[in-house]
């Protein structure tokens, strides 16, 4: 049984967005303690990036609503991780129309971050072509997250991976924000976007959502395919269904830089707490919303209402049925 | 892009075993409302197999202990379905060693049931053999379930499949009891599987377990690969980790003969109440135990004892790193 693509690929590194996507489960707010233990947790692990969270604009976004980690000042950062190391790179998102990167995103030899994730939908790619050339410049590594890649367009996701191939991002990821995609679908975006950048040298990165159980699976899915930066998260703790969870995907990596251990301890001691706190992970509202390939809003909106929570058929029969 | 393997495929066909499997959980202990709900739904989602329980004998299992699904006999199957469809097959699983089948298996012409699935460890093949003639013999449509076939050897797997092929068992199915496979294992043996199969016209099928939340990535990797015959249980119901939701499954499948409004219907009636009496369904504890290719019985006692749930670390220590 031959199977070359489950043994050691050096290339593979892996990035932990539990504060970051998780933080759109809780308005952002993890105390620092809670960020500690990721971020050792990271390190434990041989995890190779850590993405704390959003640099929002506060022109927009209130910091009476939302915790530090919407807006990932650098005081905030340095106070809540402690002593910093090298082996954990620090990656912050910046979603186009929300973030005044001219100002916030901070010249790289003023930052603790070493990595700017910009994220942005299909008809927000002019701006974000701006925004990954102003990171680039300012000395930052530049990740291009196009999301909701499964309600894109065919010839608009070639259009913009011929655009995106041009900037100085090095790596492209594949998307899949509402968690609707299956196999096939990973398998033909991965090779897409590794055709678009081969040219550039650009690597291409994965980020799937859990709605239909398929996180973990589309994951290893895009692996195979050529995939060398795999997004995940402690407990898949991210909105709605959440992410490809840590102990799973590392339990399949044979590089044996990644340990597994320091994860379930993460597990114990921050996930088990705050899974009392808030709801996330594959639930049938959003099994349903997955499958009609929709935005988990409803699906959400839904899970935090007490009464409305847990009828499934009522939920199918608003979104699916009179849809 | 082109996907023929998720368009309309009519061979393929599906069997639930939300009341077998589940009854793993729980002693087999359903009440009459709790299966005929299970079969209406099966009816009316256009789900072609219910499988209802074992056929266990009550000389090795005491009525006292177990529930009456751990025995189906026939009075108690007539009495819960009620009226009786001919849409949807019904199903027992004979296990070697724990079937008296020379006499609790009655001719085909005095039973509810149509099919018989013979449950065995590689090193039951002879019995299995046995069992697979006798059911054939007495008028019933044999499936031949080879049990964690992640334990055999290669060569094993290759020496029961030969004997299997020329046995009267008309489906051979790839059960991956430990929930430890990922999709290079499941292609690889869906293609053994058909291939010893293929010279007496034999279907695979597909059986799978969540623990590392690959029981429905895996079902659909089985498809892809030819598997026309494929397990699932409302809500996942099943041992440990339990199995591919049929609310997953039927959402992928794209024969129109399956509706999947049935299935969301049956979770709120019976899935949701039993879920807080009974615990299944991915944990951390059936990673580990998945993860290493074990057996889920550690993981299965751990989280029946409430003191011992939930610390993950503990239990990796104890499996893993002690093991």
């Amino acid at each position: 049984m031959s199977a070359p693509w489950i043994t050691y690929r050096p290339e593979i590194q892996v990035l932990d967005c539990t504060i970051r996507d998780g933080g759109l489960v809780n308005g952002h707010h993890f105390d620092d303690n809670f960020v500690r233990t990721v971020y050792q947790t990271c390190i434990e692990a041989g995890v190779d990036y850590m993405e704390i969270g959003y640099k929002n604009s506060d022109k927009i976004f209130s910091h009476d609503k939302f915790g530090n980690w919407k807006f990932c000042r650098e005081e905030d950062v340095c106070r809540a991780l402690g002593d910093i190391v090298d082996s954990v790179k620090l990656a912050a998102m910046i979603d186009a129309g929300r973030v005044d990167w001219k100002n916030d995103v901070l010249p790289r030899d003023r930052s603790i971050f070493t990595t700017m994730r910009v994220a942005f939908y299909v008809h927000q790619l002019s701006e974000a072509v701006d925004m990954i050339r102003d990171a680039y410049e300012k000395g930052y590594e530049v990740w291009a997250n196009l999301m909701a890649a499964s309600t894109a367009k065919e010839i608009e996701i070639d259009q913009a991976l011929e655009i995106l191939s041009q900037t100085p991002a090095s790596v492209l990821v594949v998307v899949d924000s509402y968690g609707s995609m299956y196999a096939e679908t990973i398998e033909h975006l991965v090779k897409k976007y590794l055709r678009f950048g081969k040219e550039t040298n650009k690597e291409v990165g994965i980020h799937a959502h859990n709605n239909q159980q398929l996180a973990f699976a589309n994951s290893i899915e895009a692996i195979i395919h050529g995939a060398n930066r795999v997004d995940a998260s402690i407990g898949g703790l991210g909105r709605g269904a959440g992410n490809c969870p840590m102990e799973l995907l590392l339990g399949f990596l044979r590089n044996p830089k990644f340990k597994i251990r320091p994860v379930f301890a993460a597990l114990d001691q921050i996930i088990t707490p705050i899974r009392k706190q808030i709801d996330w992970g594959t639930a049938p509202e959003y099994i349903i919303t997955g499958q009609i390939n929709q935005h988990p809003r409803a699906a959400i909106e839904t899970r935090e209402n007490p009464e409305l929570r847990d009828h499934y058929l009522e939920f199918y029969d608003r979104i699916v049925s009179e849809s």
